[in-house]
């Protein structure tokens, strides 16, 4: 593993020297790469799937196992879409004359050495490469075992697509051991890996999280909430609420807990839940969402904690914005939410005392999304507060040094 | 320790809500009640230097120990020039209207609370719960045992400024005890500390970088270098090659290295050997200095790693700017860089390549800092790459969130 960190690194000092238009050319390289062999591909993930099936894998990971023709192609076309972004590297910005004469401002570079750590989906392989390239750093991929043969097959078009513009193949490394201590070793190496990204469920990160002597960039949970205040358009928010949950269950953005004010909940309850209901989730309310809902179950104190990434809402009514955000500040994961208010004022304080990724107002949760924020690509959604937040893109993945030209000025 | 996290926690969400102008009479309180409290200040700090003595600290710890009248004064200047400075708080940025109708920008945020671990100099305390305040933070402050009564008093002029504008005194709140396991204890609680700042010496840092769960702003060492290219004029090279080691010692961004171009070697060294030695600066050469600095000792590989902060700077004739920047990728500490030239091309590479967070042409390494980058003031010198990176000023103490602004938009 310190041998893969040692060409990571070298190939990372190599990469900040590489123009765009190489880097360009091997992002479209490596997709038509993966293009040309589709049919390779398909067959290694059939072994997988095959070995995944006898290992007793439950339906949704051999759905996020399989590489459909669809979801190959999608593969291609984002790196293709990551090859048009604008190279985030080298920007300068507010670059200023000081009194005593220099001229002081801040350039983009790399982060150098991202550790990308995911479960069973393998197009990870291909996007992660694709926008670690793109932003200059070199990667050292560590997939999941069940994918392990789809993974090495997309890391090998990778590797044709570098070497077809002469990129030294080092830039996207992969961890070919199904052993666990690789984590371990991965994680541990701060003189080789500056970040780490991990990608999949709450176990795995929360174990990156308290072992890691890397510094991570970490997507928890997304425990969203919308609150719907007094002065909402009830058809707006009856849509929006409608939209957050049942629009997709699965993703991190869908609202799992709504908030509704006391004054208008026994307007908006009663229609939404019928829709709720016809879409088949399940509700679980507090004592006076009972009241309205009369067949719907309790929500227990777990629930308010909870992401389902399920069928199933949690609903409370509050008594006004200051409850309502006392009760996102308690039980929310700092992921997004939203207000739907017609109020000027309300809508102002929730933007400012909010401390969450993404603060919305009067729109679907689901627009905390890296495509809709206009980053173009996204490797996730970061519950940090420090370094990225929110959907992270190329942007992310780098940092800002200080830049200084003078001409010849010393301290006095 | 769980109680002033809470206690942090609870006055972090009032902070965020404070405005500009409150947090900016709070300043000036504070500034006030430490002119006022003089006389005190200055008995309980005799007190600390006389225990100092007796436990036999040395001439360096007992001088950052001591409040003389100036440096009492200082710490009011500060303060009052923190108040002028402008507030990050809810800047907000590149907002701009997406596809979807949806508005998307960031504003600027506090990170929540911060724990603040040092040694010996009081001034530290009110340093950094002026910035803190500022950048709407609250702040727990751990403060060196042998500096503890200078420390009391100051926090008791900070509480005081803060109740004269009515603000709660925890969003400043000081560890009282002097047991190790405070310290433990802090660097442990993810859940009320988001960020830690250790400012001191190197033993400290490394301790809380390797056992902290809580995300760590560090700055750890400065092996800083000047690199005179082989185009360089002279006489720039000179004065800043003297001015970046002889101006201060013990500053960590004074060179610590120097490394000059074989084809110059013959005409500079001997030029700044003589400098040098005239100011009491002992050298330290590779084979090829010696050759022309015949009476110096001769550097080992140690002394390219070393961080001297005294009159010591070692000496590297080197062979072009390949052999430079291999030497400071080696054996840099990522702090800041300069390069001498007259030469378009290599400036423009050494910026580009150059790994460090503040990258320097034709100045002196001391310009990296706070007040000469226009930051106003700063807590310290990052030499993370991920968030703060270089001279960390109020910006440093903030994240950014997403907010968006709809009128009923859904995800389709």
């Amino acid at each position: 593993m310190k041998t893969l960190g040692q060409q990571a690194r070298d190939s990372s000092r190599l990469l900040t020297c590489i123009d765009t238009d190489t880097k360009n050319r091997a992002l479209i390289a490596i997709a038509n790469e993966i293009r040309t062999a589709v049919k390779i591909l398909k067959k290694e993930n059939a072994c997988d799937l095959e070995l995944g099936k006898n290992r007793g894998l439950n339906e949704t990971l051999l759905d996020r196992l399989e590489l459909t023709d669809n979801c190959i192609e999608l593969m291609t076309k984002s790196l293709e879409q990551v090859a048009g972004l604008p190279d985030p590297v080298g920007e300068i910005s507010n670059m200023c004359y000081r009194p005593s004469g220099i001229q002081v401002g801040r350039m983009r570079v790399p982060l150098g050495v991202i550790g990308v750590i995911y479960e069973s989906r393998p197009n990870v392989t291909a996007d992660a490469a694709g926008l670690c390239l793109k932003s200059g750093n070199s990667v050292i991929l560590r997939g999941g075992s069940e994918a392990m043969k789809s993974n090495q097959a997309i890391v090998q078009c990778i590797h044709r697509g570098l070497l077809q513009v002469e990129l030294p193949i080092t830039m996207v490394q992969f961890v070919e051991t199904t052993d666990r201590s690789a984590v371990r070793q991965l994680i541990g190496m701060p003189d080789y890996v500056d970040v780490i990204i991990p990608r999949g469920g709450k176990g795995l990160i929360k174990h990156i999280i308290n072992n890691s002597r890397v510094p991570v960039i970490k997507h928890l949970d997304g425990v969203c909430h919308i609150y719907i205040e007094e002065s909402a358009d009830l058809g707006m928010a009856e849509e929006i609420a409608f939209n957050s949950k049942c629009h997709r269950y699965g993703v991190c953005n869908a609202m799992e807990t709504l908030l509704v004010d006391r004054s208008i909940a026994h307007k908006i309850l009663p229609i939404l839940g019928r829709r709720y209901a016809d879409a088949g989730v399940e509700l679980r309310g507090c004592e006076q969402t009972k009241e309205l809902l009369i067949h719907i179950n309790k929500a227990t104190r777990e629930d308010w904690d909870t992401e389902y990434l399920a069928p199933i809402l949690s609903i409370r009514v509050v008594n006004g914005i200051e409850t309502a955000m006392e009760h996102i500040h308690q039980h929310g994961s700092g992921h997004t939410e939203t207000i739907v208010t017609k109020a000027y004022a309300q809508a102002r304080r929730f933007m400012a005392e909010v401390d969450s990724s993404s603060v919305i107002v009067n729109a679907s949760t689901l627009f905390a999304d890296g495509f809709e924020y206009g980053l173009g690509a996204e490797i996730g959604i970061s519950t940090n507060k420090l370094h990225a937040r929110g959907p992270v893109g190329l942007e992310g993945l780098t940092s800002q040094k200080w830049i200084v030209l003078g001409n010849g000025q010393v301290r006095t």
